[in-house]
């Protein structure tokens, strides 16, 4: 792979009136809406090339991450539960991230010596108080996330969990039990870390709004304590910039490219709505970190398609009905890491005693492979836009190429 | 409550141009729509009388209830884990019904003596594998549930079960660890379970298809595994019926009514989305059941409304800014259980230590209250079509309601 190759490849012909299918916007159009989009091309070559705004530059960055080591490991001491609070973009970036390590995963079951993660991001009346009443709190660790310190879902949660702590231990000892990631300056949430929980905090980027916050400590923090490796994420998304750096023009650079084929379908072809689809349990959230970065950028002004999260297969057996058969008002975006072959095949015992011979020799990569070549195929055959982003494999590397796409993307 | 009441109330207040907020339907179209749905309310009216709706009479049903019980014997014998494979309807209602039990929530830890659900309802080249081989495989037991007995995605998680059983035990020892349900006469499944497998199968209702066999075996023998009580949940679903039955109009019936708005406003109001909106982590997949029962349903000639699934108050932080300030095409359902004053008062010494004196006294349940209210308000105030539906406790009993509710409307 070059050094100015993408991770990813990025296929639109499915999304083209001009393409094989017929499908899509006109050729013409995506040519305007890539003039139209020549510009911010211009302004996003320049910040790269100029280091000028903090959600790329931090991509470049190493002594955060070396910040975030000791961190992790008061984190990780003696710990068999580890427990994220926060909510929005402070939140469903790590979670994304955990995925990897198998968090939300079904059968999610921790790899051996890990801690097994959980996210309250959300404000329910049974949910923290039933898992802090199960949980062994001796061993329960708490790492709490807001920009502003001054959220309320997670100053609240945070209060409970104290309450809670302190029927089993002495304030003196709440500070073992906590970290904390709040911007500089005053607020609520610093001020409680410092003076009364007195346990480590770290400082949330102050030019990186919550929703961009994944490749800063907020997502690598947890990255950490989870196993995965952090350096490669930000190579992954550093290898997309350096590819845009290198373009030549605005065709030539997926996120553009993407971006200006979604405003093209959304003006020309009445697409109002962006469904991603992932055909992979460990991108799920992937999709649900998609649709709040889509829903708090673009929602604007009585504008802005509505992003829509899906997952493959799955939703072949929910939604394709609707996709196939309901309005065209939508373009599908298909995340793809290359399954064929992988996974072991079936035995060929088995699959004749089930009456599944066509099973036998093949695997459950192949049949994954088989499922989102009938629905890109289906999809486009029904007239419906589907482009798709490929991965060879998904890694650190790759997810914090994707990450990056998309932020560029919207 | 009257034998006749409904254990939920239903307003559209906000989603009429006649209410206190002028947003919405006019009056007059509303009762043009109500008039069209007479035919289908009759039909309803007539088919809860004559019992001639296997969806509807099943919550008459005692008998596959009872014969639940040995298979959720068998499946409970000495189990750590319980894993369901299944996909699409024959998976989300039973996951639904799980989440009463704690399933899929934040922190989610098993009740004392309960098993840890796992439900695959997708085909993932890394997921079922991984999480085999984590198990403890000898305490671990599966339901296979689909309804044709040849769903490929189902019978090749079989097959890589029954291949990872066979390396810690022998053949004759299987049939410990499994329980199928499946229709009446030949199919792979049944074949498979019958000859090799050799383990307990239960009938899958013939005049149910899969999306709405909730309130069947489907989805009772897994509550009856969690600890759920089947009869509470099918009493709730019957009380919406025998509310239904009563009606002397279409608009006294909330499903009807619902029904009938639902259809003015995408034919009206260029209403194009369904945002299902439960504040409660325990009916987040009962968005995602009612995603897929709407999209198989109606999603048909180019036609029907996208079901879009959101929870309270997290999406706040998320999907607010595109609601609010994107385009005006969608209609808010809020499902909400009255959490006033529910859980424990926030300390006044620590809110005071955190610098947020306005908790003190006040409990989550009451920031919940106060979040949908604001949503609510602010959806409305920026003429966005609301609706609400209340309920006062959230339980077997109001699940199956819920579950009528939604299955009428559709």
């Amino acid at each position: 792979m070059s050094a100015a190759s993408l991770p990813y490849s990025h296929e639109i012909d499915g999304c083209l009136s001009s393409g094989d299918h017929g499908v899509g916007l006109a050729a013409q159009s995506l040519a305007t809406y890539l003039d139209r989009a020549a510009p911010a091309f211009d302004e996003m070559q320049a910040a790269i090339a100029h280091k000028s705004l903090a959600v790329l530059t931090i991509c470049q960055k190493k002594d955060d991450i070396e910040a975030c080591g000791p961190v992790a490991d008061h984190l990780l001491a003696d710990t068999t539960d580890l427990v994220f609070l926060g909510t929005g973009g402070s939140s469903l970036g790590a979670q994304t991230l955990a995925q990897l390590a198998g968090y939300g995963i079904p059968g999610y079951v921790p790899r051996g010596g890990q801690p097994r993660a959980h996210f309250f991001d959300n404000l329910d009346v049974t949910s923290l108080g039933q898992a802090l009443a199960r949980l062994d709190l001796k061993t329960t660790r708490f790492l709490v996330v807001s920009k502003s310190g001054s959220t309320v879902e997670t100053l609240a949660q945070t209060l409970a969990v104290v309450a809670a702590l302190r029927t089993e231990m002495s304030d003196a000892d709440l500070g073992r039990h906590f970290a904390v990631i709040t911007k500089k300056g005053d607020n609520s949430l610093r001020g409680f870390a410092t003076e009364f929980l007195k346990c480590p905090i770290l400082e949330h980027e102050a030019d990186i709004p919550g929703r961009f916050s994944v490749l800063s400590n907020v997502g690598l923090l947890p990255a950490l304590c989870l196993g995965l490796d952090p350096h490669a994420l930000r190579a992954g998304a550093a290898q997309v910039l350096d590819h845009l750096v290198k373009a030549t023009k605005p065709a030539d650079s997926a996120p553009v490219l993407g971006a200006a084929l979604s405003l093209g379908l959304a003006q020309e072809n009445k697409i109002t709505s962006s469904v991603l689809m992932p055909y992979s349990d460990r991108l799920d959230l992937f999709a649900m970190w998609y649709r709040q970065l889509w829903a708090e950028s673009l929602g604007k002004n009585g504008k802005g398609t509505t992003p829509i999260k899906a997952l493959g297969p799955v939703d072949q057996h929910s939604q394709l009905q609707l996709y196939l058969d309901g309005p065209a008002d939508k373009l599908f975006t298909l995340i793809i890491a290359n399954t064929a072959g992988q996974g072991p095949a079936f035995d060929a015992q088995l699959t004749r005693q089930a009456g599944v011979d066509y099973l036998t020799g093949r695997t459950m990569g192949d049949l994954v492979t088989a499922s989102h070549r009938a629905t890109a195929d289906t999809l486009i055959g029904k007239g419906r836009p589907v482009r798709l982003l490929r991965i060879e494999t998904l890694n650190e590397f790759t997810l914090g190429a994707l990450f990056m796409h998309f932020m560029l993307e919207t």
